[in-house]
C-alpha cells in the first residue's frame, strides 16, 4: 500500500460533527498568535546569541558585523517562508515536513524528520522556558541564581495545565501575542525614532570595554570566517517554529492552503521586521553583550566582576529606548516572559498531532493514535516535560548552551523536506501537460530548490561549527530516537506477520465449554458470577474454592449447601497457602484432558471508585488472569460488582476530546 | 467469632507436605543464629550509647556510672527473657506479642503491638545498617564522610537480595553470627586474662580529658539522676530483637516450645555476656567517648576538633585488648559489620509473617495473607527499605540520633505482651484445678508480672527521657499505622456487609445472553475471539469495530464478508477518532433496552512476554475494560492470543514460595 495514499487518507479523513465545524476552525487572526508564537518568540534570544557569539571576539566587533549576520539570517527566513508557502499548498492535510518527506524520499527520510522534530519539541520548551525565566529575571530579581529551578517549576506548571486539558483557541492565547509584536514593534518605531531626532540615548553597558575571550585575542581571516558563520547559526535560531503552519493547515478556515500560506507570509514579514528592530537598536544604543560578562566586560581597565548582571538585549534596548517611561520597560519584559511560555506550550500541543500521525504509521505505541485517548499522550507528554526539565537542569537553564543543541534538528528538517518538495515537482511535471501549470509548477520548484540549498548550507554550518559545542547530543538523540521507532515498527509488523491468517483452523469451533466460577466467599458478587455463568449454558459447570484454610473451606461448603446453590462447589488443596497455582494447575489440567474444550473461568471483580480502594481489591484476581493468559485455550471472564464507592465515577474516566492538548491544531 | 479461636486456627492450621517437614524446620544451633542476630547485634552500638549519654556530664561520670547502668540493662534482660519463656509456652503458634495482646486484651492492643513492631521493622533496618557502617568506618576509611550514601547503597543491595529470594537459614546465615560470638566473647575472655594479668593497655581515647556539653557543667542530683535514667533507656537498645523467637516458634523441631525456651534463654546468657565484656573492657581500658568529640575532648585543655575521628566502642576495645595484633581488630570489624548486616535482614524476614497476620484479619491489604504471593511481599519490602533509607538520609546515619526513635516501640510490645500474659495466666487459672498445674501458672503469672512492670517502668523512662530526642517521632508513627490500619479494616468490614447475601435476587438467572466480539482488524485472535464466542452459544452475537478510518472499515467488511464469517459485523461510529467512548455507548444502550439480557463482550488480548511490548499491546482494550465495568450486567471475557516472545515467560510469574522472605521463621 502506497505511504502516501494512507497518510493522506488518514490525515484528510478527519470527520467532524459538522455543527462543530464553524466553531472550531480558526480565522488568520487567531491562527496567526497559535502557529507563530513560537517562531516570533526566537527574537527574545537570537539576537542575544548573535551578539555574543561575535563578542567572543571583543571591541566592537559585534557592533560592526551583526548587520551581515542579521540580513543573513533574515535573507533564509525569506527564503524559508517563501519555500513553506509552496508545501503548504501541496500538502494541506497537517502532515507537514514528515508527510513530505515520507511521500516523496521514503519512510527512513520520513522518520529522520520525525525524530528531529520530536527532538525539537523537547528543547522548544527547555529554551523558551530558560529565555522567559532570563527575561523575567530583569524585573523580578528573586528568579536572579535561581533561573534552573524556577524554570523547573515553570515547565511542572505548564505540563499540568496541559494535562487537565486547556484549549489553544481563544483571547488567552492571542492576546498577548499581539501585545508582544506590538510591543518590540512599537519599541522599534519609537526607536527608530529617537535616533533620527537625535535624542536616543546608549544602553548603560555601552560603557564598558569588550575584551576578547582567551584564544580570540587576534584572529586570523579564517578563524574570523569560522566565527563570523557560527553567530550566523546561532542566529538562525530565530527560524525555529516557521514550519508550525504546515502542519496546522487543517485547523484553518478556508480555503485553508490560502489562508495558510498568507498567515505564513504574515508571520515571515513580521518576525523579519522584529529581528530587523532589534538588531538595529542594539546596534545603535552600542550594546556591549558577552558570553562571559564578569571577565570580558572592563570598566576602566578593570573587570566588572561576578556581580555585573548582563541584561538580556531586550531588556537593555528597553531599558535605553524607555528611559524615561519605565513603564514600557516593564511591559516588554512582561509580554516577552509570556509569549517564552506560549511558545514552549506549543510542543505540548504539537507532539500529539505528531505522535498521532507516527503510532498510525506504527512507530509509535498504537494507542497514541486514537486521539480521544487523553491516558496516552499524557503519557507522551510528561516524557516530554520530563526530558525538557532534565536538559534544564543540566545546562542551568542556560539559554547559550541550550541552543547549541536546538537549531540541528530544525534544519535537519528543513532541509529534508525542501528536497522532498523538489522530487514532489519533479514527479508532478512528469505528469502535467498544461504550460501555465507546468509553469507555476516549475516556478515553486526553484524556490523548493533555493529553500533547500539554503537550509542545506545553514545545516552544514550548524553541523561544523557546532557539532562540538552540543550539535552532536541532539544529533546522537535523533539517532535513538530513530532507532526506537524502527524497533516499535519491526516488532508491529512481525506481530502482524504472525497473525496473518494462514489458514481455517482457527474458525475451528471448540467442542465444548467448561466454565469455573471462582469462589473465595459466599456472598453476592459469587452468586452474581454463577447466575451469569449459568445463563452462558457452558457444557460443565463447577465452582471452584481454594482451601487455604480447612475450616474456612467447611464452612463455605456448608453455607454453599445450605443455600442450594445448583453448582457443584469443589475445593482445590493449596500446601503453601497460595491462591493463584492450584488454580492455574487445575485449568491447566482440564486443557490436557480434553485439548478441544475450551475453560472459560469467571472471576468476580469489585468495582472501586478510588485508587487506594484498588489496592485492597482484586490483587489476586489481576495475578490470576495474567497467569491463565499464558494457557492458550483459557477465557478468563470478569464479572464485575459495582461497590456503592463506584458510583459516579465512571465520569472521571471519560475523555474530553475537545481541550486535549492538540486538538485546536488538528482542526478538531 | 472469637478472634483468638481464628487466630489459632491461622497460625496453627499451616499445611504442610510431609516430606518436606524434616528438612524445613530448625534444629536449636541454626535457630539461634537466625532469630538472635538482632537482639545480639545490639552490642555493637548499646555501649556507645550508655557512654555517650554519660559523657555528656563529662569527667570520667561515663567510667565510674557505666556499671550501674549495665546492671540496670542486664537485669532487665533477665526478666524479659524469662517472661517471654512463659509466651513461648502459652503461644507457641508463632504470633507473638501481637497474638497475646489480641487474645488477651483486644483487638485494639493487638493493633497497638502491630503498629509498634511495623515501626520496630523500619528502625530495625536504619540502625542496624547505620551502626553496620559507623563500624565498618573502622576499617574502611573511604566510607568517613559518606556514611548516609553507603549506608543506603546497602539497603538496596539488602533489599534487591530479599526480592530475589534468600532463605535464610543455613551456613551463609549461620557462620557470621557464631563467628560474632566467638569474637566478641573471645575478646572479653583475653582481655580479662590481659586486664588480671596487668598487661591490658589504656584506649587510645583515654588520654583525653572529656569536659560537660554546655548545660551539664554542675548536674544537680536531679539532673544527674535524669541523665542515668536517660543513659539507661539508651542502654535498653541491647534488648531489641529479643521477641523475635517468640514469633517463630513453628519453625523449631519438636518440641517446638521447649527448643524455643532453650534457646531464648541461651540468647539471654549470651546477649547478657556480651554486654558485660563490652561495658567492662570499655570501662578498663578508659575509654572517653562523646556525643559530640571534636568540642568534647580536650587535649592538653586544647579540643581535638573536627579532624578528631572517634571509633565505636567495640572498634576501640579491639584496639586496646589486640595492641599487638592487628588481625583481631580487623576480624572483630568484619563480623561486627556482618551481624548487623543480617540483624536489618531480620526486619526482611519479620514484616511478612507480621503482615500475613494482620491481613488475614483485615487490616493489611488481603494479598498479603496468601503467602505464596511474592509480587505482594515485594511491595511490602519495598516500602519498609524506602522509609528505611529515608529515615537514614534524614538523620545522616546517625546510629545516636536513629536510637532515640527505636527503644520506644520495642517496649510498647513488651508490656503490652506482658500485660496480656498476666490475664492469660488469671483466665487459664479461673478454669484450672490441677494444684500442681496451678503452681505451675502462679509462678508464670509472677514472671509476667515481673515482667510487666519492669518493661512497663523501662517505658516511662523511655518516654519521659526521650521524647524530645525522638520518640515522639515513633508514636507518631505508630498512631498512623494504627489509623491506617483501621482504616483498612472499617473498608473491609464496609464492603463485606455491602456483599452480604440479602435476598435470592441475585440467583436470579439473566433471561439472554447478548455476545459482542470486539474486532479492530481480521486476524488471527479476531478468528479465535469469534470462534470462542459462538462456542458459548449466546441468543445473540454481533462482532462490532469502531469506524475511526471509513476505508479501513470499508476494508474490513469486504475481508468479513468474502470469508464468510458467520457473525454479523457492525461498525460504531466515531466522530472524534477515539475508541472507547463509542463502545461504551453501544453496550449501555443494550443494557437499556433489554434490561434482563446480560452482555459478554469478547475482547481480543496479546500476551506478551516482556513488559515493554506490554507498552505496545493492549492499551485500548485494558482501559475499555475498566470503562465496561461500571456498567452493571456487562461481562468482559477477555480471549487471549499468545504471541510468540511469551513463550517461556510463564515461568517467571511463578511464586518459589520456599524462597520467599519469612518462610523459614514461620516453618515453612
Amino acid at each position: 500500500m502506497a505511504v502516501g495514499r494512507v497518510l493522506k487518507r488518514i490525515l484528510l479523513g478527519q470527520q467532524m460533527r459538522s455543527d462543530k465545524l464553524h466553531e472550531t476552525l480558526l480565522p488568520k487572526r487567531i491562527a496567526l498568535p497559535i502557529f507563530a508564537s513560537d517562531a516570533l518568540s526566537s527574537v527574545a534570544y537570537a539576537p542575544d546569541e548573535i551578539f555574543l557569539t561575535l563578542g567572543l571576539a571583543g571591541g566592537t566587533f559585534a557592533l560592526t558585523h551583526s548587520w551581515q549576520i542579521a540580513l543573513g539570517v533574515i535573507f533564509v527566513m525569506a527564503v524559508v517562508v517563501a519555500s513553506y508557502r509552496q508545501n503548504v499548498h501541496a500538502y494541506p492535510s497537517g502532515g507537514g515536513d514528515y508527510e513530505v518527506a515520507t511521500v516523496n524520499i521514503g519512510p527512513k527520510a520520513g522518520l529522520t524528520v520525525a525524530s528531529a522534530l520530536l527532538v525539537d519539541y523537547v528543547l522548544t520548551v527547555a529554551v523558551s522556558i530558560s529565555s522567559g525565566i532570563q527575561n523575567a529575571a530583569t524585573a523580578l530579581t528573586f528568579v536572579r541564581g535561581h533561573e534552573a529551578t524556577w524554570a523547573v517549576i515553570l515547565v511542572v506548571l505548564l505540563t499540568a495545565m496541559n494535562l487537565r486539558g486547556v484549549r489553544e483557541s481563544g483571547n488567552a492565547f492571542a492576546i498577548p501575542t499581539y501585545a508582544f509584536m506590538v510591543g518590540v514593534i512599537g519599541m522599534g518605531l519609537y526607536g527608530g525614532y529617537r535616533h533620527f531626532t537625535g535624542s536616543l540615548p546608549l544602553a548603560a553597558s555601552a560603557q564598558y570595554d569588550l575584551v576578547p575571550e582567551p584564544g580570540y585575542e587576534a584572529l586570523g581571516s579564517l578563524a574570523m570566517a569560522f566565527l563570523l558563520l557560527r553567530a550566523f547559526s546561532s542566529g538562525c535560531a530565530a527560524l525555529t517554529g516557521v514550519e508550525a503552519i504546515s502542519n496546522g493547515v487543517p485547523a484553518f478556515q478556508k480555503p485553508k492552503s490560502r489562508n495558510a500560506a498568507t498567515t505564513l507570509l504574515l508571520m515571515g514579514c513580521i518576525a523579519i521586521g522584529m529581528l530587523f528592530s532589534m538588531i538595529s537598536l542594539a546596534r545603535l544604543t552600542g550594546i556591549k553583550y558577552a558570553e562571559d560578562p564578569a571577565e570580558q566586560l572592563l570598566k576602566d581597565g578593570v573587570p566588572v566582576g561576578a556581580s555585573y548582571v548582563q541584561d538580556t538585549i531586550m531588556g537593555q534596548v528597553a531599558n535605553a529606548v524607555f528611559d524615561h517611561f519605565h513603564l514600557g520597560v516593564v511591559y516588554i519584559s512582561v509580554v516577552t516572559g509570556i509569549i517564552l511560555i506560549l511558545a514552549a506550550n506549543t510542543a505540548f500541543n504539537g507532539f500529539p498531532v505528531l505522535g498521532s500521525i507516527l503510532a498510525r504509521d506504527g512507530y509509535l505505541p498504537r494507542q497514541l493514535h486514537a486521539r480521544g485517548d487523553r491516558l496516552a499522550f499524557s503519557n507522551g507528554i510528561i516524557i516530554l516535560a520530563g526530558v525538557a526539565a532534565v536538559l534544564i537542569l543540566i545546562f542551568d537553564a542556560d539559554v547559550t548552551k541550550l541552543i547549541q543543541l536546538y537549531i540541528v534538528g530544525v534544519f535537519v528538517s528543513f532541509t529534508t523536506s525542501q528536497i522532498g518538495m523538489i522530487r514532489h515537482w519533479n514527479r508532478h511535471l512528469r505528469l502535467a501537460s498544461d504550460p501555465r501549470q507546468r509553469a507555476h509548477m516549475q516556478r515553486s520548484r526553484v524556490i523548493n530548490f533555493v529553500g533547500a540549498v539554503m537550509s542545506g548550507t545553514v545545516l552544514l554550518v550548524v553541523l561544523a561549527t557546532k557539532f562540538i559545542h552540543g550539535a552532536g547530543y541532539a544529533i546522537a538523540a535523533m539517532a535513538v530516537l530513530f532507532l526506537m521507532m524502527m524497533a516499535i515498527r519491526r516488532h508491529y509488523d512481525a506481530v502482524s506477520k504472525e497473525l496473518d491468517i494462514v489458514s481455517q483452523s482457527d474458525q475451528m469451533l471448540p467442542s465444548r465449554v467448561h466454565a469455573l466460577v471462582l469462589v473465595s466467599r459466599l456472598h453476592r458478587p459469587t452468586l452474581r458470577a454463577v447466575a451469569y455463568a449459568r445463563a452462558s449454558r457452558p457444557h460443565t459447570l463447577e465452582a471452584i474454592t481454594v482451601n487455604v484454610d480447612p475450616a474456612e473451606t467447611r464452612a463455605l461448603q456448608e453455607e454453599w449447601e445450605a443455600r442450594g446453590i445448583p453448582v457443584p462447589l469443589k475445593a482445590l488443596d493449596s500446601p503453601y497457602r497460595e491462591i493463584v497455582n492450584p488454580i492455574v494447575d487445575y485449568v491447566k489440567g482440564i486443557r490436557r484432558e480434553s485439548p478441544r474444550e475450551i475453560v472459560v473461568v469467571y472471576i468476580p471483580e469489585y468495582v472501586v471508585g478510588h485508587w487506594y480502594e484498588q489496592i485492597l481489591h482484586n490483587q489476586s484476581a489481576l495475578r490470576l488472569r495474567a497467569r491463565l493468559h499464558f494457557t492458550p485455550g483459557v477465557l478468563v471472564a470478569s464479572v464485575p460488582w459495582q461497590l456503592r464507592s463506584s458510583e459516579g465515577q465512571e465520569a472521571r474516566m471519560e475523555a474530553d476530546v475537545s481541550s486535549a492538548p492538540g486538538s485546536v491544531r488538528m482542526g478538531q
